[in-house]
């Protein structure tokens, strides 16, 4: 089926990043034109997208990239640890930015990339659904806190309304144990995308960002109403992880927590960064 | 598979409705005989037919109806909103009727259609089991908590088992956006009545009614026990509901509340109904 | 301390009952004119008293009886088990047309006298907060759930307040070993009448009617914003209950489930009542 | 795929009762040898195995099965009712043995085979997860409760980490309504061993050991993270059940509670056993 | 108020520890006469005791103490961690030994004396109530898991009535900082075996054994029905314990579980206790 | 009880805002030593009191006040509705600063007063406990979402332990109806610090900071082992409240969500505010 097309104009914040990058050739069956942003401009321009390069912590810069959008993909700011000025300038005032562009825009939808790492100090041996309380494994993670409470303000004040995805990994495959259990394929994720942007009313749900892996760690029975089934299953590459790690080691971080390595990140200062 | 036939007399109600119409050439796999009840008598019978008309509110003609039965469907009853009066009597005098009469004739299993209207108040961006709270959003939905009240009493004080079916919208297929999460399609509803009918214990459980919809807004899992699968999918209609409905109004009624446009009905009075 | 008056005119139905007489005198603190009903008529006026007879399967009566008031204590009706019809008369019937009339006057607050025969099917070695499913052990329990349920109806789609009440045993003082888990003071239920009709926003909270008993089925902690203190404790008559009733049975009805002996009532019929 | 051998030498004790002897075959895919352990010497090994006799109640029997095992699938002991003497050998202090022994061995990974009769007085009429309340049907059923909490405490004060595997009816299929609901293929079980010694961190996770069928009694949800998704399902032998059980009784004590026939025994004596 | 004797003959199983000692005196309140019950005999007996030494791995032991008791405070056994075999004859076969006692004796109601150690693996800044799963912390803990499946076991299949207590620190009064938590005092013991052995009907409730601690860990909310309303509060001995341990150490194992130091203990085998 | 003083260095940040100023004289009771900080010098100093002058977004000042002390109470920052940048400023980049601080200074505890306004959202009519979703009605209560998850996040990653209190109304008196619910009183405030500084192990707990009002919305049980038992009552002033507003409007947003006016504040920009 070719896909409903309801979005005149989309706008993909962190367009530039390696999420963004992979799932640019997919949007083109959701919207019309799609307004990549990013901190570099992009030249690589597909028939249907348009770029504009935006700051996120300059309110015009991003002013001007909400500009007549319809519904909105954010993944820009900050995506990994860090020290904590510069992700509190792009996940913190970056997504105030982003809010407060959208409501002088006639509040299009938004998919907010929240993270795993909000829970990232949950154990692997437990199974989250979205009433589990914050435990978040790293600054950005912190950061990632504070974008879903600012997202459900914008909700219940204004009426604005989010798709909080707490994305698992969003890579091409999975590469190793915890993978099999957070992976979340492009497909799928534009599937939730089309999900989010298409039904009725949307609310302002948290879901968990994974693919229909065996292993999953979350379950997202209620969220069941936005009718977004994966199709993907990450046990698909469980014979290409076994062979690049047949054996797992228990006592790594990787696989004490549902954040794996972020929970083993020190703070970071921004001399130490890079 | 030809399926096992437990039922000698299977008796439904309300079988001059639209769903009762809809789902009696179904029902030959569930039974020898079904008596086919009404406010007006059934004269095109298929062979193993037989009716008996009923009026709800007449303890004579319901024990005449259910006598010699062992199992009832009671689709009858009023199944939209309307005044109190006409209300009161069909499902609540009437459900009396019907829960005296069953225990008259040996307790024969009822599977009592219930109605999401029960529950309509919860809003859309939710999924309910069944333990959430009832907030009925009509006086239909009134008396059909009164009716699972009752269910629940005969159970408690006398053993009568019910399954309690709370109803999405059982029509021939969906067509707008709130039936791709609340349809039931008719051999859905009918395979409900043959694992309510032949599970060893039934007990009295409250179960949605709705097919196997991508986008349900309930969750059936506590009652898993039955063994209902059902198998179809409101998702296949997606493309037909677009074409109808292709810009569904966020404001409209309709997607606010699980009960739809129920919630925007006034109290009715029996002069201006009709 | 005297208490602050806030309400001009106050119904009370229900007033020629034995709990409706034995509040009276301590509504006079609630209100300037409290409006007495019941089916017959109350002569033995207070000053402060109006006396209204209605009958609650009649609209007008109970549109008389409402006229004026700005706050409602709803006892009448059938308080005991008995005949489905007079309890659909009186409780189904007579509280529609009590919820009727309050529209039609502005949406007076009204206290429902609910029941704990809602949950009399639970057991006695059980604590219940208002999550509770309702487990009706009478005729009489089935009417209340209707009627908690027409109150959650009216507050959703109209903003009618109600709070309702599940009472225990109102009565002068608890006779039995179940009462000192239920019993009901008079001071402590006009204490929640005045919580009701003075906090400044009531919703529609269910509340169980019971005093401060040692031995309480019941956990009222979740409707604490009422700001609700009941003063009495029925242990206090434990030597008198001893006294009456030294050796209880373990097996009797009375102590077996929340509903006591309810649970032991057959289906009455018209005929064989009285 | 042919599967990915991690383990050395995998324990199973209890390799001389039925379940036993019937996985045996099915464990060579699982780890290079299966040392098979039971209270009888076993003649007829198959090229991977190694034959340990070991009475469960002997610590140095036990010490000898586990030396050098990475990992223990203990089926051993009492697997039905019996008089409380023998069960508390084989069970309990047999138990304490086999974590005795495999602390001084490193503390290899243990599967270890509880019963769905820990939870044998739940109705069938209700979908258990993993937090439900013990309750017990049989002397054999608290001696399992024991063991779990066993293991847990193994599990907390030395990280031995443990899959309690609370198994339904472990058969070559399901011969009864019952085991409609609580049937366990071997393949699946086998299965289930595979996900819990290859899963990086096993923690301590009580899971229910039934087959994917579609009248199951429980909902393995919370232990998702194992990735355990069994094939098989006992839906698919219902035309033989109904064969052979046409009219299931409902008032027979294999369909009250979950336990089913275990609810129904009485305490045993040595004496009256056999 | 001098009390309510309802009992004629009650049995105190380990009347020669520390606690039984200490409650002896007590008991008189409760029953005509107190069977005193320990492995060794016992000379100084009050006007209105007898004493039955009993060996709790003797059936015959047990059978004769039980004889002619219509109520039973089980504190016997091994009350502290120990190695596993002489637990296991104490706490496991002698609990056995106890229910088939009172199995042949009318089954009078028993007051178990459970312990916080089946729990005691919670962290201490946690507040558990009766739903929380077990976390023993001992072989002691898990004896009493078994304990408390027993009694539920013969609660379920025979209506055999217990009150689980899992008591605290029943001392004459707290001594370090985890006792401000979890301190039991002596009347409020007695007060609860009398709330356990009076109320009408007692089911099998699980219930914290502590006074009315400030510093509770432990919410009987679910067993209120009970009435017991314990009347003393370790808080009061604050200034006294502060001066025996001014500056509590956040890392000793005292503080870090409900269990405290339990949770420090090895695995002691029989050669290296005492 | 003059109390026992465990602190030698406590720094009270926020000591120049009116609730910083009004519990200054009760803080003898806590500490030898009170560092006082705020934005500006503090001049008044009490013998007890030493001042440190500091800017939350300096991470230089804040070390500096932090230097040496063993407790804080960290008030500093902004405590109501603002711009989202000064909010930003003081109660993002400045708590980050504190837990730095606090980090290099061998991690004393922290009393992080957080707010009611993070579950500003949830109705009057509702009673919330610590597992709440965060519902913020205001940047600021994001910005306390924010705070509440780094605390967590240092708790988890380093075992810094905070107790997070959401204060309601700390004032003089209550001078509304939500302040009925909702006040604190300073010396209840107080006995929360020296609770949570005494405590043997503290955690990471959430407590609501309101006194023992009668009308509380919140529930505290699940912290009790903090030994926190509040000594006012809002009620007490129910008189005054009533004599200044006798007829609360039920439409004001005062009374319609737990933040109150909070909740009726829009988007301040830095120029319109002042």
């Amino acid at each position: 089926m070719k896909g409903h097309v309801l979005i005149k104009k989309l706008l993909l914040t962190g367009a530039t990043g390696s999420m963004g990058t992979a799932i640019r050739p997919l949007l083109a069956a959701l919207a019309e034109t799609v307004v990549v942003s990013g901190r570099r401009d992009i030249t690589d321009l597909m028939p249907h997208e348009e770029s504009r390069k935006a700051s996120l912590d300059s309110a015009d810069d991003v002013l001007r990239a909400v500009d007549g959008c319809d519904a909105i993909i954010h993944l820009g700011g900050y995506s990994v640890e860090g020290p904590f000025h510069p992700i509190m300038q792009a996940n913190i005032l970056g997504l105030y930015n982003i809010y407060e562009a959208a409501r002088a825009n006639g509040m299009p939808r938004i998919l907010f990339a929240s993270s795993n790492h909000v829970v990232g100090y949950h154990p692997q041996a437990e199974v989250l659904d979205n009433t589990a309380l914050p435990r978040p494994d790293s600054l950005y993670g912190v950061s990632k806190v504070f974008g879903e409470a600012l997202a459900r303000f914008y909700f219940e004040k204004f009426g604005q309304q989010t798709a909080i995805l707490r994305i698992g990994s969003c890579f091409d495959k999975p590469v190793d144990h915890r993978m099999l259990s957070t992976w979340l394929s492009y497909r799928d994720f534009v599937a939730f995308a089309r999900a989010a942007f298409t039904v009725p009313v949307l609310g302002c749900p948290i879901v968990y960002g994974a693919s229909a892996n065996d292993r999953s760690f979350w379950d997202n029975s209620k969220s069941n109403y936005l009718g977004w089934q994966p199709q993907d299953n990450a046990e698909a590459y469980l014979a290409e992880v076994l062979q690049a790690v047949p054996n797992p080691d228990p006592n790594d971080p990787l696989h004490l927590f549902q954040g794996g390595k972020f929970t083993d990140i020190p703070i970071l200062k921004e001399g130490n960064h890079d």
